[in-house]
């Protein structure tokens, strides 16, 4: 193991042992890295204890082993009732805890007003891919630079790292962000295998055709972000919104004939439909992100 | 251009010359594959007469010119007008209007009745990557393979050919299914926009975030369909149903707290939940395809 040995072997206090937490604990205890981890039901720590971590009885006991705190628990009520009370003062607090981003900009107070510096963390992976090389694993932060820069070998080893700025709300956002348009994403999938289904398509073999084809469209959004970035929704359209508009009606007519529900593709297309009976006929759908915005 | 050339030019009869129609004759041309045209607007049929095209005066002159007839009109009414009372026995009728996989059947059988060979062709590009090699733009065709295989040299010659299947309906149903998957991706990206609308985060630098995520995410259509062809949707489950029913919340908060409509997203997040209520909470999210089916 000492091969892998990252040079100065930052300690870490690991707090949460789920599923991820397990995860993460794993690859840094697979570089040596000296590490003290805690969990609610203490019998999910002892499994870690034969692998080399040190267990800590408390919570608070955890915290005080060490500068660097990491916690991966449930949700942002459960980091405030595990760390309720312990003292933070001169800690570097790097929360992997999923949550929106009003929880982590309200966190990272709840942590400057302890004296700690806050860094927090949306994970881009499943567990299986934590410590996997080329899985394609990487967390987004956001926050304290100084405590990202300074901690970045440590963090890097459980997965990739993206800094995305100094407001810890962006970590969070960006996470939601990408797990929002993987939603729509899926919703469009299972629309799309309910139309094959009672047919005699093969799933595996059309499974083939959709990927490729929803990873040659993905790269669309180019063109949106530029279009977005100057306010021009006609810039390079090679759809126009009348077009996409009109096409939609073979989509629909489709799903009546192959008796598939229309509902996870009418919403996206009433917005698409407001915006052409605005007389956006001529832009690309763009025009529909503002018609999301509320208040 | 003698280089360029089909060693046995089939010549095309193409009717048609709208943006689709138009890049698809240019390719022909540049291959100098005999090309009879004729559009309802004779001044589009003009500007490619100066190219080499010969120009009919009627569709019935056009047709008569050969025996491969390649269609490519606004939908299929305007095939149903523009073909009506011509004689087609002996032809050999190439579709690659847009319609849906019902009137591409019915199509097939008046063409059929009429003693026309058939094949179906659904057009995954936009004009500009006709023609255009490794643009990735390619045809689903369905209906004769005998036609598909005679004819696919000089089919290929705009784009790709993949042949899915002797039901005529199945190339317009695989068309309609890659675009409706594709409209839920899109509207999943609109969402994820509208998200960070109002923060200081560079939509184009997202924007690469975004397509790398989606790409990546793509791929978990492969476990879907096995799930759909093994029946069993716990399968190689990553995220279990309940899970992501429980993350649902933090999109939805989020999108609250960014003052963004969740109208895109409470669809699909309504039959998750429920396939939670109806006790499959240890299945993938492939329940929910089971459940657009209407009728
Ligand atoms: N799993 C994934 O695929 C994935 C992917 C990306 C991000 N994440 C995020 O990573 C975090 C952890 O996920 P996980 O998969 O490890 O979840 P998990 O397996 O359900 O584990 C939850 C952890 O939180 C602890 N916990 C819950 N309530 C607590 C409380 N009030 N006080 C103290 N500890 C509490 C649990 O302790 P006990 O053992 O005592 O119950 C356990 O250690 C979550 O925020 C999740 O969204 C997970
Ligand atoms: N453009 C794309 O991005 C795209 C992508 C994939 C598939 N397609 C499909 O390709 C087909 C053609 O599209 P396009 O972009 O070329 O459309 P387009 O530019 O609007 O051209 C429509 C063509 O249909 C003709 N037409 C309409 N009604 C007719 C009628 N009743 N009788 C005879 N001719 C009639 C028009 O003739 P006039 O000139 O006389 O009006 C014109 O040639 C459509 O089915 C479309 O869905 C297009």
């Amino acid at each position: 193991m000492t091969d892998n040995n990252i040079d100065t072997a930052t300690p870490i206090t690991l707090l949460g042992l789920g599923a991820m937490g397990t995860a993460l604990a794993r690859t840094w205890l697979a570089t040596g890295t000296p590490l003290t981890v805690w969990n609610r039901t203490p019998h999910r720590a002892q499994a870690l204890a034969g692998e080399g971590a040190t267990v800590a009885a408390t919570a608070a006991e955890a915290v005080a082993a060490g500068r660097l705190v990491v916690v991966c628990l449930l949700d942002d009520e459960s980091v405030g009732e595990a760390l309720d009370g312990i003292d933070l003062s001169g800690k570097d607090l790097v929360n992997l805890t999923t949550g929106t981003p009003a929880q982590a900009r309200a966190r990272a107070d709840w942590a400057r007003a302890r004296g700690a510096r806050f860094l927090d963390g949306g994970i881009m992976a499943v567990p299986p891919m934590i410590g996997v090389p080329d899985s394609g694993a990487y967390v987004f932060y956001s926050g304290s630079e100084e405590l990202f820069t300074e901690h970045r070998e440590v963090l890097a080893v459980p997965a990739g790292t993206t800094f995305v700025g100094a407001d810890p709300g962006f970590a969070a956002l960006h996470d939601v962000a990408l797990l929002s348009a993987m939603t729509g994403m899926f919703a469009g999938v299972a629309h799309a295998f309910a139309l094959i289904r009672r047919e005699e398509i093969a799933p595996t073999g059309f499974a083939s055709l959709l990927a490729d084809w929803l990873g040659a469209m993905a790269g669309s959004v180019h063109l949106a972000a530029e279009q977005l970035e100057s306010g021009d929704y006609t810039k390079g359209v090679v759809s126009n919104l009348a077009m996409q508009v009109a096409g939609n009606e073979t989509l629909l007519r489709t799903a009546e004939e192959q008796r598939v529900s229309p509902v996870l593709l009418t919403p996206y297309m009433a917005l698409m439909a407001r915006r052409l009976a605005a007389g956006r006929g001529d832009e690309d759908t763009t025009g529909v992100i503002d018609l999301l915005a509320v208040g």
